[in-house]
């Protein structure tokens, strides 16, 4: 990708990921329109009494795309001691007010792509900046988080390997390293205990980092975006189309009710987003599929296509 | 009701709670049949190397429900040191083992029915019986829960009357200040935090339960369950042959969502279900619908059917 970069490190870090996702969210729209014959739909927010709002990028019922969202969001405001608490898990340093709570500033962009086709798979991207703020209002500690995922239905080999050697190419440049764990991390994190399985085929994912200086994670964050489009668009032109039976669409109704599980029971930014006071429920759940399915005792035969999506979700592989 | 009690005195509380919930299976699972033309399967299920296990009967693609599952569960063993943490919530005397371990029984019956007809409710209901044991095998503490609740797509107000005016009868004997109790408890428990909306109707809900000898207590559950076939049988006969346009399957689809988010994000039994090793994920989630939908920002108009019952599910009223 030779784009020019958004990035003015002159710029306060809070400025530059917003312009960032900005203009991320215009580039990731128009990709995947050039696959979609309806257009986004923008709407706006703001966060109501607390600061700050967004922009939510939203189509339904399209031609390739049945749901599909692009949400960015900056907000601002003081943090709950639940938060707080949840939180400091990870950052066990943090210095609260007299009253228990501190400042918080959040900037990201979510998008969940949930297409029609069976054999087009569901994909998911994310990356945010974190900043909390001591009882001064000098910036007490900051972090990058994020990711890019898929999840298929059916597996298609050379899709998972286009999606992961993209997103790899994009953080070599920051350390060699980073790849192997992020991918991992992606696995991981995007499991389904109770399931014994993962969501998907991964891709990476990374959070509470702060490993590089926080001018290098705004070029990693905007080297990943980049090679977001020429991974998925490829492959819809590719599964868009497909010809698919009654029973592959109700298997990806069975795989779109695990998707459900897990953004509802584990997903980390649902939780949290869902206990910030005057969050917008919608921008949310946009990450929920249109319609999902649940079979009682369902498991597919030996030696399926179906069974083949499950083995690589229940034993994750090396794709690069 | 003037059946024939499977209780007996005599023999210990365990017992009686298994005995009463296998009698009431049967009995649920023939009062659902009389409106229904398929038969529900028996499923039996071992915890595997753990202590119990349960008898799930289902029922999938029938001609009045979609799906419905009555499922009793008795099993025993040791409690993980999360599951004791959240239980000391409210139960803060517990005695744990040398390995913060404590020894338990469970025996409960759980129900949950997805009609097809969208003039007819979705309906839940659950009561059981929990044992904690000292580390020498004694009884160390005990208590009750349960309850059942209506939850409809539309609004009439004769199914809500007959439901909480049956499940009133049940508990008054025992309590003239229970159903008011037990009314509020179940509004205030099923309540979707992000939808500000309670996830129906109400009806009854109660848990730490142990204000009455636990002999007592069997008879208030033997009653509670007795209320429900007399309310929900009447209801089904009335509203699952109305017509109904796609609109309405529709706007059924989108409330079966919310009981996706409500079982998935809040509720205990679900959390604790999936958290127990060795449990049964299959059994647990029994209470999806087999279908849900999620429009994004999707709001009724005013002055309509739909509008009429999110007034309902957000402002609770009495029905008795």
């Amino acid at each position: 990708m030779s784009k020019v970069s958004v990035l003015n490190p002159e710029e306060p870090i809070k400025v530059q990921m917003e312009n960032l996702i900005r203009q991320k969210q215009k580039e990731i729209v128009a990709g995947l329109e050039s696959v979609e014959t309806k257009k986004f739909h923008p709407d706006e927010w703001k966060r109501g009494e607390n600061g700050g709002g967004g922009r939510s990028m939203v189509l339904a019922d399209g031609t390739t795309f049945e749901k599909a969202g692009v949400n960015i969001s900056v907000v601002h405001g003081t943090l709950t001691p639940g938060a707080i608490t949840r939180m400091k898990a990870d950052h066990r340093n943090i210095k609260t007010s007299a009253d228990g709570t501190v400042g918080f500033f959040a900037a990201g962009l979510s998008m969940v792509i949930h297409p029609w086709n069976p054999h087009a798979p569901t994909t998911h991207l994310n990356y945010r900046y974190f900043e909390i703020s001591n009882p001064d209002g000098s910036t007490q500690t900051w972090w990058f988080g994020g990711g890019a995922d898929l999840t298929p239905s059916y597996l298609y080999p050379e899709d998972a390997k286009l999606f992961h050697q993209n997103h790899k190419a994009a953080l070599d440049p920051f350390g060699k390293d980073l790849y192997p764990r992020f991918k991992k991390w992606c696995d991981e994190y995007f499991f389904i205990t109770q399931r014994g399985e993962a969501r998907g085929i991964g891709g990476t994912f990374f959070d509470d980092f702060d490993e590089l200086p926080a001018q290098k994670c705004l070029e990693l964050c905007e080297a990943s975006f980049d090679a977001f489009v020429p991974s998925y668009v490829p492959i819809m032109k590719r599964r868009k189309d497909l010809p698919f039976t009654p029973e592959e669409k109700q298997w990806q109704q069975v795989r779109r009710g695990r998707y459900v599980e897990y953004n509802l029971i584990y997903d980390r930014g649902t939780k949290f987003g869902l206990e910030t006071p005057g969050s917008r429920v919608e921008s949310i759940l946009m990450s929920m599929p249109k319609t999902a399915t649940w079979l009682y005792n369902y498991e597919p035969e030996e030696g399926t296509r179906e069974a083949e999506l499950l083995e690589v979700v229940r034993h994750p592989i090396e794709w690069v």
